[in-house]
């Protein structure tokens, strides 16, 4: 079995592939293209679950599930509107300067993102490129991944780390389920349906949000992975006291979240009529929705080994 | 079989008929009635689907559907408050001296609306009448509709003139479904209960929002009927390539939209636990929630062109 | 029976049981036991339904039910972040000096909230506490009941209120359902899985929201019960005219309420998929989300007498 823990080459290749919200066919493709290649080495072999009523998301189930991991595979991006306008898909930074890719009828795609200003300090975001880009064409940041000693910096970390922990979860996973969710960060949606799916099916009430929150006052590089107690949504006490209790008694080193804003899958699942606990559960990142995103990279090694805890003892 | 589609007669009726969201109750009792009076002439005849469970929404069922179209049969209008005061039912554009019209316990109501602002430029919408009207009086445009030989120009064209499209595609139709929905202006509803239960009876996956959009500096009076790339929100993007695959090869007049504002009932299914792909599909309008809605004749014709194609071959 | 109708004892010891929202369980206990003690006297015993899918809500099922009335269980309060910063749950708002109380590992927590502006007139709200409180510490305001001859006083009649007359109903009621519900300070939640359960369960449609509403220029102390014809989400109008007609005849106090903001759980209703008729009726109370909330006594009973009422008729 590769200690792929060890390495970050397949978040380097997550990072590679394209999936802005609303188009995450390719991404999706390639996360099943990489279980149905690796699983076999894996601890427990799941089943796998999509198409039809699935739209671009993929369920893997593990033996007898109580509890599930989403993570989503889709990313911020611009939408390029009429004349190279450009239109945000999610909440990217705008930044002048900031280099976009993509592909259109005309072939590939890649110029600055650039920022007017007029007379009543409105703003309009535009593309710097010699030709009109058809309309609709979805923009976003180059890749350019950098990896030192400590840290991770790169466009994408959330979510393409979060799917990266999942997969690390994945290799000795027993009972448990893993979504890979779309359109996170425009809209929410899938998670309702693969909820659903799980809780009908294999009666999941269970859910643990993996994704990458905020460094800020109170969360830090170094403190090791986050647990979200609030973010705009609040999780229920109940579910949330027994996470503590278990990551407390589990020695690995974790630091606890308490934010006003900000939403997750975890939102999407409370918002809806579905039953479900869930909790964020994340590495924490600087630039946040930048080209930049810096994770330190012993809090993500405290993420996985969270995980594997909690998804056996929950 | 008449040949409605060259005459806007029905149209003018559908608007005649009051419907401000939550009170559907009339225009829907309409609506079924015409189709049991004509849906013995189309090529298939419908089940109707309406009733308990439903509230004041009806479905038609053709043969084995794959692709549900939903028109919206409410509209914007005026709930009255104490003494008079108006409150928005939907997005109404609030125009001095508009005039409202609708009924109370003490009989019909007609009157005028006024803007009042104080010195902090904070605006009171009140119905100048010489009585006092029934609180929760819900008041709308008088109908006001105007036809030449290239417009047509009325309130409420949003979206009686989707509903028109959509019974005219009916008396061709062999397979699909056609959702007259609610509530579309305020709060949205009866979308998600009815595509629940078409997608769990008949395995419908597919939406067309068939509804009236906005004329734009990138959406144009004469450009044929708007297939939306996106609005506020954004549909998935395999579902959108192959209606826009469909709508080259077949010759209709199109343009495509790329807007960054507006929501309809593609919006209730993206933020519902549904898996279903939806794209939002309608000839745009000028003057957009203001008694003067105007929309291009010949729009109207590649919309209806259009769904005719795309319920044919999605 | 005893008739603790005429008694508000049970009003003061479900306000002095913490449940701000997301950390109901305390507060169901209590209701659960409350029941249990209770039911055998009351005229038809119910079916108790909680647990496992429902989280922290409970429902009480009567004979043959086909109205579900809803009474919010949870109130509103702050977490504590870093560093005893305080972070709204819900809409409490912010008086300098208001008590707040709660425990955290170290025991009881009893402070101060203060407000804090910046040069910028943002305000930042901190607890005054000789220690740091630990992060997540959920927060509420110190109970202080006051009944004079007329009103009653306290903090959290938004909506204990609501569920003291709810269990007032509960002692007569003979077919209805009665359900618990969670978070809706805060996000919105279980309301939807009790009113699916209850739709596919038993086929009930209809749902009366009991809460408490606001005094506004409209509806007014004394006025009796506000049935609301809209807040920012507008009722059915068929399903509202049908509650009015059964009020009116009853000769029973009450005001119509038509306001333009506000929701409860008839907004989650509205929102989700399930075509469910739902109308807020309350009595109003002034001082709003503050510890002083005061509703007039026989504003409550006619309350407590419409909703017997409707919920025969309905």
């Amino acid at each position: 079995m590769e200690s792929s823990n060890s390495s970050f080459q397949l978040l380097q290749e997550l990072i590679s592939i394209q999936g802005v919200a609303s188009d995450e066919s390719r991404i999706k493709a390639f996360i099943k293209e990489y279980v149905l290649k690796h699983s076999s080495q894996w601890k427990s072999k799941p089943r796998i679950i999509d198409g039809l009523g699935f739209q671009d998301a993929l369920i893997l189930v593990f033996g007898n599930p109580r509890t599930t991991v989403y993570a989503h595979i889709d990313t911020i991006g611009y939408s390029v509107g009429y004349d190279n306008e450009l239109i945000r898909v999610g909440g990217p930074k705008n930044i002048d300067g900031t280099i976009l890719v993509g592909s259109d009828s005309q072939g590939d795609v890649e110029g600055e993102l650039m920022i007017f200003e007029n007379e009543y300090n409105q703003q309009r975001i535009q593309l710097s490129h010699e030709r009109t880009i058809d309309r609709g064409t979805l923009l976003s940041f180059k890749p350019n991944f950098k990896e030192t000693k400590e840290y991770i910096q790169s466009p994408y970390m959330d979510n393409r780390l979060g799917v990266f922990v999942a997969l690390q979860l994945a290799e000795t996973l027993e009972n448990g389920a893993i979504v890979f969710s779309t359109y996170e960060e425009h809209g929410g949606n899938s998670v309702g349906a693969c909820a659903k799916y799980l809780m009908n099916t294999y009666d999941v009430f269970q859910a643990l949000i993996c994704d990458i929150t905020w460094v800020t006052h109170g969360v830090v590089h170094k403190g090791g992975v986050a647990v979200s107690m609030r973010d705009s949504m609040v999780p229920r006490r109940k579910y949330l006291n027994k996470i503590i209790s278990i990551a407390k008694d589990s020695g690995i080193k974790f630091q606890l979240e308490v934010e006003s804003a900000g939403g997750s899958d975890g939102s999407v699942l409370q918002k809806s009529d579905l039953p479900i606990d869930w909790c964020f559960i994340g590495a924490p990142e600087d630039n946040v929705h930048t080209p930049q995103e810096k994770v330190y990279k012993k809090d993500i090694e405290s993420m996985i080994e969270l995980y594997r805890v909690l998804m056996n003892q929950l």
